[in-house]
């Protein structure tokens, strides 16, 4: 039974690896749409959302399988408890990127953003990228001192968010109003996919250590 | 062990309901505080959005301990599956109430809406409060009808977000972009209050029916 548990808790393991992947590619295609005013790509990210709806179903019934079947102790305890949490999460940075490209979508054939602040949305998107892919391995290895590199990202990420409001709001904004809204919600979208990683990362430090964290 | 079994799961109802309750103070509170531009209720909605956040905490062990411990069956099971959920949903709308404090905490002592919006928010403030009181309903009774009444508060909800985009992108909207970006980002937190709420109702629905609903 030992043995049994600790395969069912790599099958969540390697659900939610595979989630994480999901969302990297929807982050990342997210961007490229946004980037390149690209309708279909656009709409391969939408309609890619709800296989990361489910897997984060499947990982909700297997975990509470495990719980209710297995009666898991301490760290498999929390891994069970945390694997729901972290599925919630990685479901939230798909639907971040999931309202990028209808917002791709919303706008086409137009831009979705002025060429001027393409440079910036690339950065935010690059790090968005990279914050997934390494909730991604800090989910495999359970290698916490990862969360570090995670926190450097989210604050990359807060960083372009406060230079997008700046840009929109300084004298020589010239691209009017709903542009601007459209810019300050994209830039909140990569925002909160930022928070939602960190929060992922400190589950992960919470099922390592033991030690509470506190949540946001 | 079967009565104790439905002791526990009355207790994570009523730790359901008292989280609804907390939210439903926290978003009449936030919605106060933006109408009359008062510092020290924003900053209530802001210190007191940690004992929701306590209250998530405390359901989901709760939960966790029952799955463990009863082995629950059929629609206890759901229950038990759900009670997470639920509360993640609620401390989402305590989040979001206490981001619209947070904005009236950032622009005080100015006010944070344009007066002729205030009816508009109002009118937001007072289908969010009653969503979520209907929440609150929906968890202690399982009345899946009252599901529709959310419903149709979220629907009032989505109505007065697109009367608010219209209003901040017309010829005639004279208070600027950075007003522009604060009545959207406002308007998107009492909308995004409404979709949780549905989407905490179509988890009470799952819990009594046992028919999956689509995941949003």
């Amino acid at each position: 039974m030992r043995e049994d548990n600790s395969n069912k808790l790599e099958t969540v393991t390697t659900k939610l690896v595979q989630m994480s992947e999901l969302v990297g590619e929807a982050i990342t295609k997210a961007t490229s749409a946004l980037l390149t005013d690209d309708l279909s790509l656009a709409e391969q990210v939408i309609s890619g959302d709800h296989e990361i709806n489910e897997l984060n179903s499947e990982i909700e019934g297997l975990c509470f399988r495990i719980a209710a079947l297995d009666a898991p102790m301490a760290t498999d305890l929390r891994m069970v408890m945390g694997g729901i949490r972290m599925a919630t999460s990685l479901e939230r940075m798909g639907d971040l990127a999931e309202h990028i490209a209808k917002q791709v979508r919303l706008r086409y054939p137009s831009p979705s953003i002025p060429a001027e602040l393409q440079s910036t949305f690339r950065e935010m998107g690059d790090a968005a990228s990279k914050i997934v892919a390494e909730a991604g391995r800090v989910i495999q290895t359970r290698d916490t001192s990862l969360a570090d590199r995670m926190n450097q990202y989210d604050d990359t990420l807060d960083r372009l968010h406060r230079d997008l409001f700046t840009a929109v709001l300084s004298d020589s904004w010239s691209h009017g109003v709903e542009a601007a809204i459209d810019v300050t919600l994209l830039s909140r979208f990569y925002e909160r996919f930022g928070d939602h990683a960190v929060s992922l990362g400190r589950r992960v430090i919470y099922i390592v250590t033991g030690e509470p964290y506190a949540s946001n």
